[in-house]
């Protein structure tokens, strides 16, 4: 009766993994399970995997040990003081599952490596299976036409295709799911997609909603359900810490306001006004969103709703990776190969689906949940 | 092929009437149709009586012209400067059908003659059925024990019922729906719902969610469905006003305020924080509500949300009033007798439904109106 | 006894002007002076010229009568309905006064008609003295080098310069006092400002502080005088309207942003954080700004205060319009010769002064008026 | 050379009492000064005690130690973490300089005993001089009348006197200067202010101003230079800890409410609009002040500033007790006798001044400072 299952997480010593793998530690030493959807009564019963058998490691590419990353997340208020010592078991458990981003050789070739380590650690851990999930920093956007046969040439070829991607067909190769929490290239091209259908495996994203993004997805559909026109909105978002230092790349920031803008427009059509994403390195890890809605009510008469946000992204993040995980492990589980349109309760831009209104994305994550 | 339907208003001079009658007129003139729900696409096929065929009327304690009111309404920019000459016919039409509340004898006797008036309104205008809707003034809270029998003697007694009660009497002995768009007394007390099932009539309630309370609606949901702890939720409203003024009123703000904490609680539990209701005089009829949300998000990390609303409350009221007039008019014709639970969506305090999620309430209201 | 001061406007039929030439009529129709700070109990007996004693011309590209514009300010809400019958005869007056900006020949045969405009406005309506205000649309930065010698030189050559310039040495040329309400060139090039000096003419500027910078003038100096260091100030303006369209040029945007930044830094030195500039068209006339001040207190607590500023720039410029024409009126009278740091409480971007407190600046404009 | 001041405080194992002790300690470890506005350039050379020579000693009701104390500072986010250790002497010396509040006796023994307290602190620190200063919990409004002499008989009597009467006394028999940090009773009346005069004693307060009313005491000013007319200022505070608990009671928070409404309407005259204090436990030491201004532009265009402050009050309020220690030592050096109205800018109700406008404020505290 084991059934242990792997986390395999791109980006394994960045905030949110950090913060992924001490928070379940925490939650198995007694923490309320704040923020993780799955422990939610309404999902009881579902026969998702217990939070204490999911084992974590992954790729990256430093090699800075956990409990100095959680002494960080500590300094920065994400995580609470005096954590590092209750989870030093965890910490050190991960760290060895944890291995560098294989170089050299071919793309093809590091796939396969990639594919390997993945493989490798489930043998280690006597895995029943794996879900990978990217949570690394945010690419910028990538064109990638074609089938699976023009991306096996590619690999093999001298144009450099982007880390998601590589990390993607990795996951595909070593039969484990795949959930891309970032906005980058991975499952977005076809030939990606078709590559997963063919190993049978199940693939879910992209782009977490954890902020700004999430409270427009239950403003935006109060706005249509009560025949309200919207005519501008805008937002401001400042962060600081790595994403932020990420996103002050212009080319990164674009893949992430494409995510952004695309659930609006399809909830209450083309609005005017702007989304920023400023760099503003005393935020820390520490995020604020500030949001303009001009609408017009009876006979036009103008109103407007503004909000602010203040979060801090690793802690609304990481719960949700616990979530994407156990919910990964049951489609395997479930055999369910291709999109799962049905997670789109926690993405920006819901992979095969145009429904974007949150309260709808719960209760049809719900009636996936209980299908069986 | 007529088909017309009354619109009796209690408080029929009022800003929310006003704003209805001459809203209604404008429309039929061009003026599309925002805020007014039941005009979506998703309404259409669903029988509703078009909105040139409601015919407005009701009880007022003043006389104040509607042209004069109109006015009033222009200079303190609820409606578009210039209506009024637009739909000068259609305003004296509607003061034709306005009369004042009877006075004198026993309650009964005022509910009587009240529901004299009601019918030959309906007559008047040759009307298939009437809606009765209350957006006068809102009322302490009272109340009512025992039941119809216990209620008639009380009619004939000393003791001052609510205006409400009478009036919502009144509707049910002309044989119209009613619907309370206040948290008043009206249809609380267990008789008068007796009443209107003894009469096989609809009913419908309380108290319009336009604002702060629709905004909560959406958002409470959204911390529920992301399993986050809400620890505080404080709110501050500030309005001037005919409704300001009444609210100032200590003993009137608690039945506001009993309806507007209601969601929440049944939402998320109970968290701490008050909600002010503050007179503003030279805030007019506009209304900003500003909240602050303390939450927490994975191992206690706290977080805050605020907004702040600026609204007109009648602009975002009229349209409801003629959703819930075409809706109870439908009720009226499928026979529905009693509570309407389906109505919830329009409500801050939904009669016999514990459900406040504005989107549920949207879907549920759909499925109602597209069930036969 | 007459003493007639004119007011030569460079954008004579823009909002500001607009609203200014209105503004001033009703204020002799009796409307109180909000806005007006020279008609502060304070600035009593220090001689400045009656409001009703100013006469209003100016130079404009279009020739849309003023009270077809006051017609669409009055729509969008910057000026009272009705205000345009009542006021008829002054804008007709005003209307005459203006005249098309002359073109063609060199650019000094430009600056000599433009100037010779100016003498004959003075002239038709027995002026005392002129002072001619820039309140034309923002132009991008532009650098001029040299002394008057090498400036006379290119205005008789190929180099395109700025129209805010021509208009300050037609200014100089007919003898006016000369403002840039506008962050333009004009009086920026050290050869602009000898050629006043050699006219023995005042002039000032520059970029009127209407919004979100006044604010940052008096929460800056706040943070310094209580030692707290601020580490991030962000902020988000939102307009529509001509102003708004003129800043989505970035060309025009950056000569906002540079006097808009110049205060802050030589309030509390440098700062984290950017300043945005939206066009939002459905805004209109209005204007919304957002500022997010991040600092800390004692032992490095960081905290933070956050600001929405919801106003509408043309009422807030047009009576500092008012307040500089008197100002600058008064300087002539007192024979002042060359820049007047004295005004700096009107703008973002001080002319040769470095003090941004907006108080320290209202008390050094009260000694200056009460020199004598 | 030795010239130490003794820092005698009322309530001096409280938050700000505790903060400001060890904030003291942790800048002579080297902490920066942030906050301490006498460690501003401004303030050099004017012959103030350095920040090393003061020594903390007080009176409270309870006895926990202050490390403890600053444990429980440090959870709650207004402390660094690690600071405990660092200083551990700096608390240890001033736990052994608070003593228990005397109990029994008269009330007239009481002040004799609280004397006795402060006088033998000043002996065992070899003390050059010693300023008082009351950081105690806020008490309820309270009227003394008569003068010196019914207030010696009342000191006897059976009328229970406010705690902070008997503390200023007591001060003033000890020779220390007196400085309320809090809207208490203490030198509001005439009879205590004629004591201090009757030792050749200064006295300073009431009530700092540190959050919410230090912006509006920038931002009216604002309004009135530019005499923008304000028509209604609304503000909700939201605070837990136990300044929050002592305010959740209405006769206090009277106290507190009084001192925050008399600027405004100094600096502005009566306006529209609440002051709320709530008392919301889950914030801690946290508060959260929201604040709503509508004014109008020209032609009465109706406009509004919102702010939302977000403090920790403690460290606010400490670095300002170091000052007025500071300042009161020197005023004491200068034989100052009577109300210090210099010391306005630290005030919500500044003693014998009218004056509330931050900047001018402070220029008037540098102008006394530099005055020898």
């Amino acid at each position: 009766m084991r059934r242990r299952v792997g986390v395999w997480l791109f980006g394994a010593r960045g905030s949110v993994a950090t913060t992924t793998i001490a928070g379940a530690a925490a939650l198995n030493h007694g923490s309320p399970p704040a923020g993780v959807v799955t422990e939610l009564p309404a999902f009881a019963g579902a026969g998702l995997v217990p939070l204490v058998q999911l084992v974590f490691g992954g790729h990256d590419v430093v090699e800075t040990p956990l409990a100095k990353r959680v002494e960080q997340l500590v300094a920065g208020g994400v995580l609470p003081p005096g954590l590092a010592g209750l989870i030093a078991a965890e910490l050190a458990e991960a760290d060895r599952n944890i291995v560098l981003l294989p170089t050299g050789g071919s793309q093809y070739d590091v796939v396969r490596r990639m594919a390997e380590d993945i493989r490798a650690f489930a043998l280690r851990n006597d895995l029943e299976r794996v879900v990978a999930i990217n949570v690394a920093s945010t690419e910028a956007p990538y064109e990638i036409a074609g089938g699976v046969a023009e991306l096996r040439a590619a690999l093999d070829g001298s144009e450099v295709l982007p880390a998601s991607v590589l990390g993607a067909l990795a996951a595909f190769e070593a039969g484990a799911a795949y959930i891309d929490f970032t906005p980058s290239t991975s499952i977005r091209p076809a030939a990606v997609r078709e590559w997963a259908v063919e190993k049978r495996l199940p693939y879910g994203g992209q782009d977490a909603k954890t902020g700004e993004t999430l409270v427009k997805s239950v403003l935006a559909p109060m706005f249509a359900a009560r025949a309200l026109p919207v005519h501008a909105w805008s937002g401001t978002n400042l962060l600081g810490g790595g994403d932020g230092a990420t996103l002050a790349d212009p080319r990164a920031a674009e893949s992430k306001s494409i995510s952004k803008e695309r659930g609006l427009a399809e909830m209450i059509g083309d609005v005017a006004g702007e989304v920023h994403i400023d760099y503003v390195d005393p935020m820390g890890d520490w995020k604020t969103a500030w949001d303009h809605v001009m609408f017009s009510g009876f006979l036009g008469v103008r109103m407007t709703l503004q909000f602010t946000w203040q979060g801090c992204d690793s802690a609304l993040a990481a719960p949700l990776v616990l979530d994407l995980a156990r919910l990964s492990a049951l489609a395997l589980e479930r055999g369910h190969v291709g999109a799962m349109p049905f997670l789109g309760f926690y993405f920006k831009d819901p992979i095969e689906s145009t429904e974007h209104s949150l309260v709808r994305q719960y209760d049809e994550l719900l009636r996936w949940v209980h299908a069986c």
